[in-house]
């Protein structure tokens, strides 16, 4: 049977019980704000049920905590103008930090997800091997802490994202070919980078960040069905499915780059031949575009610009560039056609590098995907480039990293003890 | 983000809200009845963390609804013997329906989700056609409830299965191109043929039936993440992911059976060439198995007969058969492939015809899975043929059909009142 287990509210009449309701409705108004912006108490009351008085003394702890802020004033039609509040901006914030190949990236945002620092360095991570590139991020990442530390801010969370099958409870990373590392205790290096620190330091696979950034991202409010294909040189999905992360038994879902839809052709750095990343990663595109001493496939040059002057090669209207976009978006075709037809999202959004490609990819990615998608019309599903790009794996970090809080926002201290009896 | 939505308990001190947590109670009991089996009230209470007067008035409602039955004495190693209660297993029964390729299947269960009745007709269902086929399994289901009524046992929903995209909504099969049905009103035309009941009658897809009956059938507690792979002559894949049924944006992920595995190969019914089930489905196994006038091919026969004929010859070393069975197997290990890539799943359950060929299929596709999955050790995916075979789709129809009081125990009308100040 499906989900048998259910929480129970029997012991709500108990001292635990009220706890966790309390907890509960402290997290209801987080999400509330979260959801909606800045409002009155008396606004939150009517939209989520709770009494005034409730919601009075929810937000009085809230503000006590740091996590929620006083804010301009409300003029409603009648009656006496109420002061609004909303998430504190400058309280608290999280880091995302990503390595991939091509690049480091670490965002920072604050409770209402919004960006307050981002690095983004072009780094050939494969080249320089795990004792260059952690290092690296780590400084990228206390360069970050440091500017918000001195601004008044708190850092609660720092998560990681790295493009391989991540075992999350341990924090290592277990295989990520195209980097060359295996069995690679991430988390465990990091911590020592970065100095030991008391916050949660978190691993989690890229795609499956770069889907939490996205799906949270403007104009995406109310899609609960998404797919991100996201990657540089491999690939990977992240998917989400009835508005939950699709993680598999093992955290394992996802992993579309060695689909084996070219089973004569390239060797990939899995071991096997015809990965679907040797047909779409960014070598294969390049190394058809591009002689190999154009510099366009030098990896140690910014992935941004080059993609930039395949873009530009491309609106010119130069031939070869053309030919190998249309290959690239042939093959992208074929296993897109595959998410789509197991997974019937609402957007399949194109991440990583190729959100770059822009409409290049997308449009002829929406032309052939009804000749693969068994639902008609394409199942519905419409392809986007994202607009997150190279940074959306972090963003997805920070937003994980601070999930923490808004799940149960007690773990965050008070700097005044809590009104003994004040209503749940 | 994800999920911000989340209940309110707010009003739990309500009316409204009693009601809310009472409703919740009940189904916490039955839920509990369901994963664990009879018990006595006061290990039901130690068991939830109800209290164990509450337990007793909810026990005692229950029994009021039929839904819990009275039952042994339960005898602990100090204190008086308690009487165990348990789910009622004559009251209420349930119907699953299914029309696929070769076959009607009609299954009873009860609360505790044991069978009461089955029937599994060989029909060639897309030969005769819905005026035929659907009357048929009218008939059936008409006779299975007259029996089970006439034992005292009351009719509470019946849910059909078809292979094809269903839109549950509206009751209508949007397609189903082997059977030859598009935009198919299969509702209406069944509650028409049922003498327009009064319990709700549903459409699901078969795939995803299935999955809900293997998730729930012995041998299988514990397991949240399980992929079935279902079908006759198309082929489909009913998911499981954290627990739940994944559905996609518009209830049709999953559809596998028109992956285009073989671009160059033979036409499939729904237009395209290559798909998979063209390489997996039965027509392709028997066609490279047999002559075309050899009785294994001929439609209009007992598909499990045809089955054990050629499991026969495979276990006396017929070449032929062998060597069919063995391009199945790649073929299927092919997309099996995908669907553990992408799902990772604990469990790749062979369900529907590939069941009926137990281990000539599992065995190789577990030898092969490791080199078309990335993750290691095939992400630690089992492969095992499902024990329902054929009646996994109807089973499930009738786990979905109950599921509506499992969910909320009143909506069985009492037979007398409620008392008045009953506790929550």
């Amino acid at each position: 049977m499906l989900n048998p287990a259910r929480p129970t509210l029997a012991d709500a009449g108990a001292s635990a019980g009220l706890l966790a309701v309390r907890r509960h409705n402290l997290a209801l108004v987080m999400a509330h704000l979260r959801a909606t912006g800045a409002r009155s108490r008396a606004t939150i009351a009517a939209e989520t049920g709770l009494n005034k008085a409730t919601v009075s003394s929810l937000v009085a702890e809230l503000v006590e905590r740091g996590l929620v802020a006083e804010g301009e004033t409300e003029r409603g039609a009648v009656g006496r103008p109420s002061q609004q509040v909303d998430l504190h901006g400058g309280a608290f914030f999280t880091v995302g930090a990503e390595v991939n190949l091509g690049y480091l990236a670490v965002v920072a945002l604050n409770l209402r997800s919004e960006v307050l620092a981002e690095r983004w360095v072009p780094v050939a991570a494969d080249e320089v091997g795990t004792r260059v590139a952690l290092p690296r991020l780590a400084t990228l990442v206390l360069e970050v802490a440091a500017e918000l530390t001195a601004s008044g801010s708190e850092l609660v969370g720092v998560t990681l994202a790295v493009p391989g099958l991540v075992e999350r409870s341990t924090g290592r990373v277990l295989g990520a070919p195209n980097l060359g590392w295996s069995q690679t205790p991430v988390v465990e290096t990091m911590r020592t980078l970065l100095g030991d620190p008391a916050w949660p330091l978190l691993l989690d696979n890229e795609a499956n960040l770069a889907a939490r950034a996205e799906v949270g991202s403007p104009g995406r409010a109310g899609i609960t069905d998404l797919v991100v294909l996201t990657g540089v040189v491999g690939v990977g999905a992240g998917v989400v499915a009835a508005g939950h992360l699709l993680r598999g038994r093992r955290g394992f879902a996802g992993e579309v780059g060695h689909l084996q839809l070219d089973p004569g052709g390239r060797r990939c750095g899995c071991g096997r031949r015809g990965c679907w990343e040797t047909v779409v990663g960014l070598d294969a595109l390049l190394a058809a575009a591009a002689d190999a001493d154009d510099p366009v496939r030098d990896p140690t040059l910014d992935v941004v610009q080059r993609l930039d002057t395949l873009t530009t090669r491309a609106a010119a209207g130069d031939p070869r560039t053309l030919d190998a976009l249309h290959v690239t978006a042939e093959w992208v075709g074929l296993g897109a056609g595959i998410l789509v037809n197991l997974y019937d999202p609402e957007v399949l959004v194109l991440g990583g590098y190729f959100a770059l490609l822009g409409h290049w990819l997308a449009e002829p990615l929406t032309r052939s995907l009804p000749d693969r998608v068994f639902a008609p019309t394409r199942g519905g599903c419409r392809v986007e480039p994202s607009a997150l790009g190279f940074t959306a794996a972090a963003r997805g970090g920070a937003l994980e990293a601070m999930s923490r809080i808004f799940d149960d926002p007690t773990v965050v201290a008070t700097t005044a003890p809590v009104p003994a009896g004040a209503p749940a």
